[in-house]
């Protein structure tokens, strides 16, 4: 049975589930893949002292990337830079790539697949998008003998809270916000959340990955739940409906619309029980019908699970040459027709 | 870009279906996948003028087990035999087999996956489950780092079918059965689905596939609808719930529980808006939470995309060990104290 060395870039919340996962769970991954993963290496500028993984600590990236022995490297840090860099520099080093970093993803996505396909090696992100449901996956395996029609999901658990708070327990956005940032839900500084931009690049990578085209998060029409009132949402309940931060997408050959905003969700959706923190997609292919996923959309280890069933699919499989191209994806916001089924 | 041709064995309605995608969309299949696939023969005994496949049709397996180019056969012929001794004939001839028979694959999935391994070709089965969606997948791969502890789903669409009509109409079982039958749901001989065997049997593929080890479905203790009254729907439905034939399965260490009946479902479920002829899933690991998967359980298209996806994945990856062994898994029913949480 082979064993194989990954380095980790964060050890924050999701690198230490990994990290976790590949130590407790040795035995399940053996059984299951015929096969060992080491974590070798671990980037932080803090230490850690008591931890097991103490030991594995580095501030020096070039520990890493020049370390032959290590195939794999595991992108957790967040933000544009230096991931990309880092990322960059690993797969040239010819060692695979897997992330969670959807601003990463949306912004350089289609690059970093050339990169990694041009070295022979892979670029997955499964976790970037709702956490643990395997919804990049169902995208890329599923559909890949159809055309995707339609996408729509709720892809903001911290969103969805606070809607949830709002419609169960009648409470005011701010208050059910506060509710949120107190049980860690919401940062304290939750605009991406609030305003609709986390949910915007969350569409924009499964759109490119449905297009084949690279579609920019700042072509969607996005509107935040910040002005979301207990009175709209008594009425959408008068209509047996919920109100929902929702991403939607049409895709219509080469045209795509695509919007994310608060919208009437009615009873007879898959979405409408999507309550609290889950997230949920629904995809609708020509000839498969709409599938729906729902599940963790965040946290420690539904996050890492994901991470990980990237890093045993880029360790056992065959790169191969990525649909997702850097030619840019127009986006226009839903025709008026559309657009009133699900306004608010 | 390379070509590979393919066999299929029955040109029913599923069998059709894979012809079709695979006519209809080559080039989206070419744009996704970078190949091409070629259906080149059909095993069916009868005629099909007019067809487009007409030529193609073939009464003589040996014209496609003795093709040396033809590298992968679909079997869509149903029923144990001949489908079992077809496929052994198929992967000893180094063919990869993709396959929608859930009773094959019940019944004898353990070994024809090693003979597959054996060979260096794959046997895959994601159709045989759910019809297009992709819950074995998500089972081998996304659960590929965790523990499965808990399985539950509706996995047959024409009971949920007949439980919806009776549930939103108030329709008797004999006139809800009768009603599926004249929309062509139900078979003029209903059994497998109105005693459970067909949920059964996909509840034993599940289990196998989560347990690494042999669930044999004559374990599994099973229940139909066809005792299921109007007054037990109505008093589900005072208690905010309703009746829909469950199969449920609940894996500690090396103890599985697992049942298939008509089970009383909160509305707080995921399953509780699954209605009509749609099947859902819910997996649940250890790290990764509850995944639910829902979509279209049957149909010519979703059936089929699941095949196509199914020959992509065979075509292009590298075959790996089984988990899924031919050793006996025990199943016991649950324990009194789990049973009256779902008991009707």
């Amino acid at each position: 049975m082979k064993t194989y060395n990954i380095g980790i870039l964060g050890f924050g919340t999701v690198g230490s589930g990994v990290f976790d996962i590949f130590s407790k769970n040795a035995d399940i991954i053996k059984e299951k893949n015929c096969l060992a993963v080491n974590v070798k290496r671990i980037l932080d500028l803090r230490k850690f002292p008591g931890s097991p993984a103490e030991n594995l600590i580095t501030t020096n990236f070039d520990d890493i990337v020049s370390d032959n022995e290590i195939s794999l490297v595991v992108e957790v840090l967040g933000g544009e830079q230096p991931a990309f860099d880092f990322c960059k520099q690993a797969l040239a080093a010819k060692k695979s790539v897997v992330t969670s970093n959807k601003e990463l993803v949306e912004k350089h996505g289609a690059e970093l697949m050339k990169i990694a396909f041009e070295n022979g090696v892979h670029f997955l992100f499964e976790a970037s998008v709702a956490g643990g449901i395997p919804v990049i996956r169902c995208l890329n395996e599923s559909f890949n003998s159809d055309s995707v029609i339609e996408i729509s999901g709720i892809l903001n658990g911290t969103t969805n809270y606070i809607l949830t708070k709002m419609t169960k327990d009648g409470q005011s956005f701010e208050d059910a916000l506060a509710d949120a940032q107190s049980l860690g839900y919401a940062e304290q500084n939750p605009s991406a959340d609030i305003e609709g931009t986390d949910a915007c690049r969350k569409l924009a990578i499964l759109l490119s990955i449905a297009t084949g085209k690279d579609v920019d998060c700042r072509d969607i029409n996005t509107k935040g739940i910040d002005a979301v009132t207990t009175s709209q949402i008594a009425k959408a309940n008068e209509k047996d409906g919920v109100i929902k931060l929702v991403a939607k997408a049409k895709i219509e050959k080469d045209n795509v619309f695509a919007q994310v905003a608060p919208m009437f969700i009615g009873k007879e959706s898959s979405l409408f029980k999507v309550d609290g923190a889950l997230n949920a997609v629904s995809i609708r292919g020509s000839a498969t019908g709409e599938i729906t996923l729902i599940g963790m959309g965040a946290g420690k280890l539904p996050t890492a699970s994901a991470i990980a069933s990237d890093i045993i699919a880029a360790l056992t499989r065959r790169p191969s040459a990525p649909f997702w191209c850097e030619q840019r994806q127009s986006v226009a916001s839903f025709p008026a027709q559309y657009a009133e089924r699900f306004s608010i």
